[in-house]
């Protein structure tokens, strides 16, 4: 079976795995105080143009997401984002659970636009009520997102605007940052996000690493206390080299920017042959994931060679599928998924 | 300025003061284990032929709904409601300060239906990625709600069959059960309340009481450790036989019942009066809470006498503004609140 | 029965009761924004020579703690307090709940020294491993204290020069403060405590209203969102003028004062016939509390026409009992205790 | 240098290297449910005897503690154990920071005894003010503990029965469970564990894994939900066969039973020696971690070729230090430990 589903299906990365083997044999002071992790968050500030920033290294996303947010906002603040974004839609509560209501904003394609935080913020504060509503404080997007689309610069600079202007903080999950990166028609960079927002993370667990996610904080105000938070959280790893050394592997050769355009080289690929064949995607994003409706015949013809993440099934006989590459994604697969969706037509 | 602006704008009522007058100069132990809060228990238990309740005495709506939330639900599960309930709309997150999500349901008249519950019941069951979401857990619904507007017996009984078939606990508040139970078109009776839901609470702050809210827990699975809940929240009201005495005066004589009926027939007449003039409510209900779209010119004109609590200013230059009658509504208020609309139109 | 088990046995003090009475029949904005409470708020920061706190009324003491607490402190930071602290020893965990950690301090009057908490302050900023523990950042005193001890205005003044120092919020419950104010040996006035503290609250509960406490907050990182705190955490009182109504008439004509020094003196002439008789206090205070080891035939003997608090019975037939006086104390009640003491011994 | 300081300091056992090695070429599917998971929980439920246990997988002890605790308890129960316990004394106040209190019972040696227990629940169930405090719930053990002591099969058993008695669940934090199984006085197995506690964990990240630790729960009452649980606090590794793989290789073929048993060796050499030369550990274990006073000339005398973990300087000049074992500590380390002391004195 090809697996198309997802992009976190495999290991490590050959150059994360050779890494990790090699520095298996030393011996390293723990919870990520270690030469390994120093060296990559000063790879990752260099990569970032951001020499005054904090980099912690987290162990997954939904971890990285929640102990963000609740570190940053007080009791009655509340995160916003876009109704399909990942702290809404898929972590099981986890903002909640730390305290803080999400307010959803309506999104086709994932991505939440200035205006909407803008009314938002605006919203709050022209309450005439707003002692019995939750203060809006942090802005929470995902680049790429949930949909596979990407923020542009001018997209990206108008949140921050509005955001300084409102006194939110703006929280980027890169999850998927190097798909975003690679993208053909990606405008920014690693070094943009961190002036435009005030923390983000450098998604590892996506892009090569075993696990592994890297949090640069660059606002002063959310730097204090963060280790005292990342231990009651749970989330500081005995053997904090672990990931250091895996950020290392992928920012020393630039691994990390590579492996993201090679998968999306081979999503355009298949973007490409699947929209000859008429068949066009719910959104316009060009990173490695791309969701179509499809046929369930199709879907089913499909299901014997290839694993694709069935999303939903529609009233009319449809699937929601995603298609996903990734940094293990072959040519072959994807040719073998072109050859079979061409017979299938 | 005559106020209609809510039902929370004077004291207690004089059946109610004169009790706390009478009581004033007694010694009574603390904490609500005392003879005036087991006696109101008792009036209210047989009030809602629960003879097996746990009535516990609380200070304020916003607080017993938090608190029974916290204390029902388990970590990952959540609460469902209208997306205009008082938890969801009025209540500053304290839901999900308590770590709970809140899933609202869309509504027009504030109410939600079997047909809804089932859906989000099922939608968790049948998830394939059920791990990733909250379990919906309990069902809030307010009767009045937010829009005045009132659940039927059978809507009630088919809400009540629907959290049963899926283990979700039935939780209704009553601020406005007065109200409620008043109004022409009532088809419940507080025993129904009691015997189809799981725990309710009879609303005193907005009917008659200074504060306090009575809540009645059905439901075996929610009674146990719920003092020490209290006290944890700071809900333990040192003087507990304030609140005891309070609903003691409502339940002994009829009060609760007549104050109800009362203010709702003024609210009839005001409901006749506007319509008559061509101005119709925004939803159907018959208690004391009316909401209407009207003219800003009428408003302001209005607003020299009276008090209307304005909700929002729409676009096209009107205002939704509530009318609400209550306990303390005289004839002559109403009287007079008529003249000056007649007087506009 | 003659109740000296505790200081909330009675109703209010007749001054509030009858303010209460009259004001019933007003009308007045909700949720504490009203004139009663303005004018309330007014005297109180009068009173403390405070022209610039916040105060806000709240309805019960563990319900201030908790909320006060909860909302100064961000996750990672703890309270510190005596091990008889109030929020340590009854409340059921309220401070925890709140996701705060609690370091008790040994004491054997119910009072911590500043030396206490400049050790334990060095202790943190010292610790080699101090991400793994919590911040302490907030010293919670209460005064009187839960064993009827009072601080001198010395020691206040270093506890309050340590927590600046070191960078903590000094939080002083005053649950019983009208009894401190009232002491034969009380050298601080309520300005010396506005100005040595961050925040505190003025009880009313156990000093003459129903229920309610001011909280007075002096330290501006502590005030920005405490309404919507408030809000959210279930303590914003619908018909909030009741608690303003209340404090105003305990501090337009000096009435809270002259209460707390009545029963004080009460008190004192309890502790000097038991000192007469041989028997002597468990902590050296003058306020309204006084606990003693009194045998239990003594105990047994007085239960028959006096209601006293029993703390704990000893192994040596010995129970822990609390006298305490109050604002509803009669010199006849203590005549009668006093005869009935003589009578025994 | 070589490193006594902990049992962390290395990256993965061969054995588990290796089949991570193996593994990484492989696609799986993701958050655990995966063959590589299901089979090494089966192994792990052979190994317990415990057919019907759940066994989750979590990447570090403090996520395993707070997530457990959390989850098991509602809001106002606590946790008891001892005032040395990791969740008290390490973990940066995670138990409460998730809502709950800790009761922290004296110790000597980090242990607890089945009468303290009692102790404890019983003054819970006669407490007078039960309703102001919380209720013990959970009893938390380590095993072996933070100073290297192990509970014997009869103090299990006790505990056990006092815990079941009184309706305490009892947890015990096996996070150096194979030095303990290895520890050459050890008379129990993890049958034993099983049988007598609800719920513990089989240690990884100190025990030969990158990271990891398997939770086997063997109580009903405590299997619901446990993965939205997982999920909400962010503790699902999205690539969880990696727990899996490593914990297959450490059951597979008696990996974990070994190494713990050759670290324990290597210590019990270390006590010998020290002994002969008349310096005494301050607890009575027999596992990978030896506590000392050292005169503070010999710890610096050591630190030019050894890293000991520093706990505390004292006031009369020595230093409390740890010495610790573990799977990657080789006879030769030992050895030149040996002889740098013998050579000092």
């Amino acid at each position: 079976m090809i697996r198309f589903n997802n992009d976190y299906s495999a290991g490590a990365h050959p150059a994360v795995m050779e890494k990790l083997l090699k520095i298996n044999s030393g011996r390293y002071p723990g919870y990520g105080e270690d030469p390994l992790s120093y060296e990559a968050a000063d790879l990752i500030r260099k990569a970032c143009a951001a020499p005054d920033a904090d980099v912690h290294f987290l162990t997954g996303g939904t971890q990285a997401n929640a102990l963000m947010v609740t570190t940053a906002l007080r009791p009655w603040q509340s995160a916003v984002c876009a109704d399909s974004g990942h702290i809404n839609a898929h972590e099981a509560g986890s903002v909640e659970h730390g305290g803080h209501r999400i307010t959803a904003l309506p999104s086709k394609d994932g991505k939440i636009t200035a205006a909407q935080v803008e009314e938002t913020a605006l919203g709050f504060e022209n309450n005439l009520f707003r002692d019995h509503v939750t203060e809006p404080k942090m802005v929470y997007i995902s680049s790429p997102n949930e949909l596979g689309c990407l923020y542009s610069r001018l997209e990206l600079s108008d949140l921050s605007r509005v955001c300084r202007e409102h006194g939110l903080y703006l929280f980027l999950d890169g999850a998927r940052l190097a798909y975003g990166l690679g993208a053909s028609d990606c405008d920014f960079t690693l070094a943009d996000i961190a002036a435009l927002t005030d923390v983000f993370y450098i998604g590892g667990t996506k892009c090569g690493t075993l696990f592994g996610e890297a949090l640069v904080i660059t606002n002063d105000e959310l730097k204090y206390g963060f280790r005292n938070a990342m231990k009651q959280f749970g989330a500081m790893l005995a053997k904090g080299w672990l990931i250091g050394t895996q950020f290392g592997a992928l920012f020393e050769g630039g691994v990390y920017e590579e492996l993201g355009r090679e998968a999306d080289r081979k999503a355009d690929r298949i973007r490409a042959e699947f929209a000859a064949l008429g068949i066009t995607p719910c959104a316009p994003g060009n990173t490695n994931q791309i969701f179509y409706y499809l046929d369930s015949r199709l879907a089913d013809a499909l299901s014997d060679r290839f694993v694709l993440e069935i999303m939903e099934k529609t009233a009319d006989g449809k699937v929601m599928a995603r298609i996903c590459t990734s940094w293990y994604t072959s040519d072959e697969d994807v040719d073998a998924l072109i050859a079979a969706v061409r017979n299938y037509s």
